[in-house]
């Protein structure tokens, strides 16, 4: 069954009036028909079944039926801070690693990339929530991953707090460490802390100072194999491992 | 520096002339110059460095300067069979998993196949070749992944020779093996075989009838996780989760 994130306030006791994007969704992609049932979520941890009882250009509504509470999903909060890039690999990585159980994401400018802060308006913004709205919707997840604001690194490495998660940078010039022996190692601290940060560089790679800073706030560098990897293919494949260790 | 591969027959004792994409590429894209540098693989185990002597809109040549053998890259022989489907995710997967190590694949019809075989022309098989080339290039591969032709998925799973390779389905509603495990518990039998096959469904997923020829060929379903993963957001993570473990 189809399932849409629904702002609380856009919900009464038992009505939903569906925002307009994802009303044109409903309307002209999914082509569904009053009557037809949909799963609703608040993103509070409010579930409900919805029969759709107006869809016309003009609004689309539906009557709730019943309501019930989601299964907190989240074994594991995991939080990928990568470096800003181009549009496409972006919206690649906060879909893919959206349907993979990232819970948040920090873009951040790092010394090698192209991007600029600025040229992520309020537009670009709105466009990577709905493209992480809707991998969320088709991936089943019931928690929208937060998007924060776009930082530098220097910020991002800041907010890692390492008495309550674990912090892990990944990086093509360590070749001791990989990621799978990290996580490994650690697999009873990140089972208590429940916590994980992972940084992906821009294409270019960190810069030296950049990795002395990593280290000077003593977050782990680790290896993602011996290939060259594409950043989004590093943030995909990464994510990917953590979850599969973690969920184990 | 730049890394090309040229087949042997483009390759004469001291000198390289390079085809017409790859020049096109070096010229256009790249902007090389008489004097640059280059690496020169033949998919035979052989690596050269190459001075380019002529480019222009005509031609590409380069004088081999030194020769030397490639060191073995693939501990493991990781074979990707996917069921085909629309071009952009196919390219993706193609790329993607070239990038961290599939040695093999083969696109092939499942019952939910959106896709049809006989759309898959020379011309799309060159470009998918073209784009396996490029990702093996820039991901620093020394061999050329295989690309098969695409056939149904029940040659694909009557081509898995369970005697000497590990044989694997990804599959949505299996919920009791996941991947990660199933790959430590057969750690060293993978070891000994140093290969593995894994079967990435089609969007729909596999149908009850194909599941039930997986169980009679003896291969086993595994599950990537909790959340439901569009195909090529399967197709990395498996090929990041089989990389890491055999690698470790």
């Amino acid at each position: 069954m189809h399932r849409f994130f629904v702002h609380p306030d856009l919900l009464s006791k038992d009505q939903v009036i569906f925002p307009t994007e994802t009303a044109r969704q409903m309307r002209n992609v999914l082509r569904l028909k009053p009557g037809d049932h949909v799963v609703v979520l608040d993103n509070l941890g409010n579930q409900f079944q919805v029969e759709i009882s107006v869809i016309n250009p003009k609004q689309v509504k539906g009557q709730i039926i019943a309501r019930s509470t989601v299964e907190q999903e989240d074994m594991i909060n995991l939080h990928l801070a990568f470096a800003l890039s181009q549009r496409e690999k972006v919206e690649w990585i906060l879909q893919k690693c959206t349907e993979l159980g990232v819970s948040r994401f920090t873009p951040f400018i790092a010394e090698r990339t192209l991007a600029r802060a600025k040229a992520v308006d309020v537009s670009k913004l709105r466009r990577w929530e709905r493209i992480i709205q809707e991998a969320a919707e088709q991936s089943g997840r019931s928690r929208l991953p937060e998007l924060s604001e776009v930082i530098s690194m220097q910020q991002a490495l800041k907010q890692v707090n390492l008495k309550r998660e674990i912090g892990l940078v990944a990086w093509e010039d360590e070749n001791k460490i990989s990621l799978l022996n990290i996580l490994k190692e650690l697999l009873n601290e990140i089972h208590k802390t429940r916590r994980v940060t992972i940084f992906i560089g821009p294409e270019g790679g960190f810069t030296e100072e950049e990795i002395a800073r990593v280290q000077k706030y003593a977050l782990m560098t680790v290896s993602l194999g011996t290939g060259i990897l594409r950043m989004e293919t590093a943030a995909i494949a990464a994510c990917a491992i953590i979850m599969a260790v973690c969920m184990s």
